[in-house]
Parts: C-alpha cells; structure tokens; sequence
C-alpha cells in the first residue's frame, strides 16, 4: 500500500509507533506497538501486536472485551501525556501563544525553560520541516524527561535542547520569536529583543499577575510595540438532551500571555 | 545580501511587500510597498518607498512627522484586516482550532464556508509547505473576495476554493481535518466523516447553542469519539502601575467549537 | 449591659445562640451554645459554655491550643452549613435574585421548591420583620429538614411551608415576587402571573440551557416585560505579595437566572 | 382602598409617584406622574396624569400610538437611572456585597463614598425599616446630586450623609457592615476596624488590583478573619429559537470584592 497523499503515510498502523488507546475522554493511554506487547487496563489487556498494519481509527477489543479505538496520537495528546514534574501549559493557551507568535514551517524560535517538554514538542510541530526550536533549561532533569519525551513524538530533529541560563543571554540572532514559561520572564526581556529579528514576536506565560507587571514593565523600557496582556478560559460544555450546561467544575486560571514585537530605534 | 536562516529571507523590506504600518495598538494599517506610493492618515502621509532595503522593525516618520513601525504582518493580523463581510473567528478561536486539529507541515485539511478567506489562510499557513486546504463556498462573491485575500497573504497556491454546496458532499478523502464555519454543520457531519482518513479530526464552529446541539447529535449517529465542546472567553488586561485590571469592555461571545475524532466500526 | 442600636443586641453570645466558630476559610462550624456542651473538631475540643456573655468576634482556645473565633452566623453561613440533600445556590446566584426581585422588608413573595431552606432563609431574612414568604415543596422530606434549618436560623415566623404541587397553581395573589429553582419551571409561569401583583418579579433558577429556553419561551407566551437571562461566573482571587492570582479551580457554572415583570394587557 | 398585606399599598398609582415606563429593554424611562405633565419620548408623549388610579404594570398608549408599560421602579432601576457623573456599581457587585455583608432590618451600616447614591438607597432599601445608613463624601457636588437621587426614592430617612474624609475615620461604633467604594480603601482598614462591632463584616469594591493587592494586605494588618477577593462576571443570554446564545459584547469586569470579619485579639 503507496500512500503519497499528505500525512496519510501514517493511516497504517506500524510496529514501533505509538496509538492513543482510547476508552472514553478521561481514560486514554498513549502506547507503543510492539509485537508481543501486552498493555494492561482495568478493563483488561490488549495484545499491541494485533494492531500492526490496521488502519487508524479502528476498534481494538481487550481481553474483558472493552472496545478500544487506536487512534493517531496529536500533539495535543502528547502535551497532556507528558511527565508533569513541572506544571503544563493548557491548549488553549499553547494553541493561542502559536498562532500570535506567527510561527510555521520554517521558523527559528527560542523557547525558556524546556520544562517537560510539552510546548517544545508544538513549537517543534509547528516550525517542521526546516524551522528549529532552541530551548533552554537550567535544570538538568527536566532536559532528561524532556529529551525522552521530545524524542518519543519523533520530533527532535527540529530541537536544539540547550543547558544554561537564559538570564544570562540568547546565543542566537535573527529569531522570528522567542517564548517564555519560566519564573522571572522579566529578567529576559532584553536579551529576547537581542535575538529576535525586527519585527520578531515576545510571548511569555505567567500564572500570577506580578509577574505580568514586572514584564510588561520591562518591555515598555526595551523597543517593544503591540504590547498586550491577555488570559483565555475555557469552558466545556456538556451536550445532551435537556442536560445542556457548562460543566460544574472548570480550570478558572492557567496564566496570563503577554506578547509584543521587537521595533527598531 | 544573502539571508539563509528560516524565514530571514523576509527580514529586509522589498518592493511589493505587505508592511504593516503601527501606530498604535488602535491604528494599523497594512499597506503594500511601492515606489512612489504615499499612504495618507490622519497623521499625515507616508513616502512607502522609503521602506525599501530597510530592515523590518524599523521606524517611519510621516510628513506630519508622526513615527510608524513597519512590521511584518502575521497570519493573525491579516485575519483582522480581512474584508468584514463576513463574521471572521477571532484568534483565540482559531489558534485552539489549529491546535485541536494537530494539522501541521503536510496537512490536508477541508474547510467551510470560505468565507472571507481569514480562517483559510490561517489554515493555509499551517500546512506549508506540502499540505493542502480545500475551501469549499457556496457564495461566489464571498469566494472572490477571499481569493484576493489569500492571493495577497501569498498562500494561494496551498489551497483549493472550490465553489459548491458541501452540505451535498466533499471531493477528498483520507483528509487529516475538517473544519467548519457555517450556518448548517450538521448536515456535513456524515460527508465529514466520509472524508476524513481514520482517526482524523472534525471541527465545527458555531455562536448558538441549538446549531451545537444539532452537530453534537449528528456525530453521536455517527462513528465518531472524543466529542467536546468549549467555549473560549478572552480577557483583555490593562496593566499599568496601579491601574492593572482587566479590560472593561469585552467581547462576550464569539462562538462554540465542537470537535471529535473519526473511527472506524 | 442593654444595647439597642440595630442589631447589637445581639453582640454579646447567649445560651442557645448558635455560633460560627471560625479556624479558617476552610474549616468553619456552626455550633450552638450550651453550658457543658464540648465541640470535638481534629484540634482539640471546645467548651462552648466559655462563650456565654463574651462578644461576638472574641477569640476562643480549643483543648490543643488551637484559636478558633465565634462569628455571628450571617445567613450565607447557613446557606453554606445548610444540610445538603439538594442542590443550593451559590451566594452570587442568591445576592443576584434577592436584588433583581427588588424584595426587602414587607415584601411577599412564593418560592419553589423548598428544598433544604436555602434560599427561604436568605427570602425571609431580606423580608423581615412584616413580608412573608410562601414556600411550596412537594417532598415530604425536604420539607422537614427545611423547617428544621429555618427554623434553627431563627426565621421561621415570617415563613409558611407549604406542602404541594405548585404547578397545580399558588394560593396567594398579589404577590411581589416569585422565585422558582425546580426542575420544570415553565409549567409555573403561568401560575405566577396569575400570583403577581401588577410589575411584580418572577425569576427563575436554571442549570440547563434547555429549561431556560422552555421558561422564556413561556414567559412570551404571558402578559410579561422585561425577560432577561444571566449568568454570573465568580472567580476567587488569591492575593499574596508576588503570587496574586485566580483560583486554578473553580465553579464554572451552577445555572442561569432568568428574570421577567408582569404586565397588564 | 385599604391594602393592607405587604408593599401592597403602593400598587395602585397615585399622583406624585415615579414610575419606570417600559418601551423594551433598552428604552425605560423614570417619570413623576403628576396631573398636566407630558412626558416626551421619540415614540410621542404621554399624558401622566392619565395614570393615576390606574394599577402598577398597566399600559398606556403614547401620543403616537407606541405601548409603554408602567413598571413599579425597584431599586436596581433607580441605580442605572442614577446621575451617572461617578462609576456606578453593578446589580451583580450589589446583589453580592448586600448578601455578603449579611445586613437586613436593623443594621447599622456606614458607606463611602456616597458618589450619586446609587449604593446607598440598595443600603437604605435594604436596612428598612429600623436601620440606617451612614454615607461619607469627601466631595461636596456628589453629596447634592445623592441626597437628591435618595430623596427621590424615597429612602432618606435611613440615611445621615456626612461630608468628610473617612480615611480620618467613622463617627460611629458597633457597626454590622462597612462598605468602601472609593479610590483608596486601604487606608480605612484601620477606622473601619474601629468602627465595627465584634464579627462586623468589611467589604469594599476596587476596580484595580493594585487597590485589593493593598486593602488586603492592610486587612492582615488588623485583627480580621475571612478574607476573600472575587470577582464577578456576568454574562447576558440572547434566548430566542435556533438563536440562542451569550450575548456578543459584554462588561467584562467592574471590580474585585473583597470582604472581610472583624475578630478580636
């Protein structure tokens, strides 16, 4: 089977890729297939083996007879299967930080701190196939949890992980945007306009307001335009019949995102 | 002067570039760059020649000596300089679409209806540079508008418009996405789901609670999983010393996005 | 000691007054005062005789040493405490609806159902000393752990419980107000016009967006103005020096209020 | 006529009162009736004289045909008819604070500033009949237009206005509540402490957070429990068939609540 088309070189199931089992919304499982596998649920196991050179989307049962679909895992699912030693951005806020940075196929975009992983692995998506990530973590262990997971979503071709800290400077020049998701994004306001190109884009995540105010007030004492603050909630609705309704319980605050581009004087 | 780095290439200002010309966060305009050209505001005119050769970011005086920047427009801002014929979705919306999608580099994607072309060439840049976006209109003034959108975005030539009603079907198969924004989603819910390859992603826009309804319906006849809706609310934040709050005036609501995943039976 | 301004007679704790013994906003318990009685609580036990002729607001040790203090219970503690067999509104539902009734001293007003007496005691509290409200539940149950939360709360003189059906229709006429929080509220509406004074109020509780559709449609289909549908979302602010944000979790919603005054034709 | 049973006797109109007349939701209009008067809208004029006698939520017919309604005015009406030269509070704050403070008949509470006595008559309303209301304005113009806005509603026998700087502090002692809506309430933490009786409630609206990141801190400074900051959103619900949903363009934030208890050390 020669599919050429887009992505659909991925419609086939193959050993070694990893499916998004899916039982309901609150019980997936990012899994890899291996012949011989067996991946244990409560609702029994299922042999990973007996996927390979299925279609994606098909039905999968378990052992107890729980029908599972193995479904091609996104980014998105990456982000929230990703090791939470360190607190992850939301899709609403990762899906909003890419699109006002104007980031695509080709772009060069630093990102601080590397954390698990999770925004590395949609810049890294984002910027493919001859774009480059730059991340930067001071923290050794994070840079393990997320080179493996960076890896696993086969992405990191596109990422340069770097040791160091980035309130000491940007090694490199030109970029087309720069994203924080550190404690004191502050403190990189000027080494960001160094490596940004004219006209390059700012964007930082923070989850208390002080944060927000010490950043912005050192973007109004750099060459910064289009400076704003702005902070997304979500809500999910629960859809059915004559039960339609917001759903009770929702995240009310991830973070603030502030964004601005870099001017010339 | 040769620029290799990503997107460098557009670094420096060249006849026939869009610029967008910033005043302030009120007072953009996205002007091409021609000799010879004068671009009036009430600030007086702008010599768009000027620009040529220099870099982006740059400052530009107008005869009343007022100081513009000449940025380089982002996917976002044409969205919002979009022909207002048509409602556009905002940037929150989109950049959760996008994200929700996991299209990327590659890409084939569906859409409807055109509409203005915003959401297309968002679309558009997403897939570059071997992806593809079939925008389906059934308007044809609407689909000559959007065309010049797109022409002028620079990203005509990843996308198809076709002009036909897609509630009586799409062309494609095995597409990674679907997305709609139109008056009548629930009708195209089983065409989608024909169209779609297996596992892939279905999205729906909608300001009214009953067309959610109706959608959320069609997809449950339907085999798809992974069905949510959510509601995005974007706050704006003034943040000055001591006059840090959130914006007064707000936009309340724009629309809910419906998504879910094909499966197979 | 004889005080008589407003409500200071009350400032000193008396046998049999029940008291809000305060730990933290978390950890709060409504007690009665009696002379030997102990209150076991994980710091220790306190010996509620100690408060008798003490302030309102004065500090009291439990056995451990830990500092509780004995609050005057205002009614939203005892809608807080309230026994919670039902579903209760929040505070921001209830200060919505009682200023939107515009009801206050000498108001009468019907509300359905009962419930556990939450929102009856916040009605009789506002229409105190000569307003009366009419409250009708058609459990047997709930009726009788109402009349015992009311009648603890010290409101019961301006209350009539009424066991019955109230979309069989009200027994009282011009009335100030009605307040409906049950599971199918436009069968009531017409009821309620009939039961209103000339501008009198109706308001309705709602979780679902389908019995406010139901409701508004039915409020067209009467001699009423003025319809209107809100909802109130409230977010707790965590302020601390350099951490000051929203709450991460939240009550994304509890229902919608709908409002409307009754004309003449 | 001898209505005796509640607010009864104010429903038949009688020269002398004001009545909201009701076009639709955006056009209401707060009329003295009086024998002779012509009130002019762009609907034509209405002879007020014509209402007297007649019952509260009648119709009557403009001079061009146009039905307005004469509604009884609640208070929420009277504060958005309220002289706008200051910020008014919402009926969401209101509704909230009123509830929050726990007042009814009978407290005693102080209030500043006075601005155009918009919050005062939901005090004055509120504390009926053996209450009272002491207002504080620094400003002597604000104080004319209050009293006559008070005046009109009818309230002013539960209210003392007071020129003068409450950061100075309050006259009074023993007070159920302290309500602050004015530009620095942090320096009245102090005074109002003072001023309250033991487990009195303090709370104050500030549309800034810098304004509760100090108010709050001042309030840890003292000897109060409870201390909590929320913010309330409100969203309005266009509900019509297949049209239903939040409305586009809302008030996306007034201020931040905060609310406190007097403890005694």
């Amino acid at each position: 089977m020669t599919i050429t088309r887009g992505r659909d070189v991925m419609m086939e199931i193959r050993e070694g890729d990893d499916v998004l089992l899916f039982l309901d919304q609150r019980r997936t499982y990012q899994v890899r297939v291996e012949e011989g596998r067996q991946f244990h649920t409560h609702k029994g196991y299922i042999e990973m083996g007996k996927l390979i050179g299925r279609t994606y989307g098909s039905p999968v049962k378990s052992s107890l007879g729980a029908k599972f679909y193995a479904l091609r895992p996104l980014v998105r699912d990456r982000i929230l299967k990703t090791d939470r030693r360190t607190q992850v951005l939301y899709p609403k806020d990762i899906g909003y930080l890419l699109f006002q940075m104007g980031i695509g196929a080709g772009s060069r975009v630093a990102e601080a701190g590397t954390g698990s992983g999770a925004l590395t692995c949609a810049l890294a998506d984002a910027v493919r196939p001859d774009g480059r990530v730059y991340s930067y973590e001071i923290n050794f262990r994070f840079q393990e949890t997320a080179a493996s997971n960076i890896e696993r979503a086969g992405l990191m071709e596109y990422v340069e992980l770097k040791q160091g800290d980035i309130t000491e400077g940007l090694y490199e020049e030109g970029l087309d945007a720069v994203v924080l998701d550190m404690a004191t994004p502050w403190l990189v306001v000027g080494h960001a306009h160094d490596a940004l190109s004219g006209s390059g884009v700012f964007t930082s995540f923070s989850p208390t307001i002080e944060q927000v105010m010490k950043t912005v007030s050192a973007l109004r004492e750099h060459p910064f335009v289009d400076i704003e603050t702005v902070e997304l909630i979500m809500r999910r609705i629960n859809v059915a019949e004559n039960r339609t309704r917001p759903e009770t319980l929702m995240i009310g605050h991830s973070g603030y995102l502030t964004s601005a581009r870099k001017v010339l004087e």
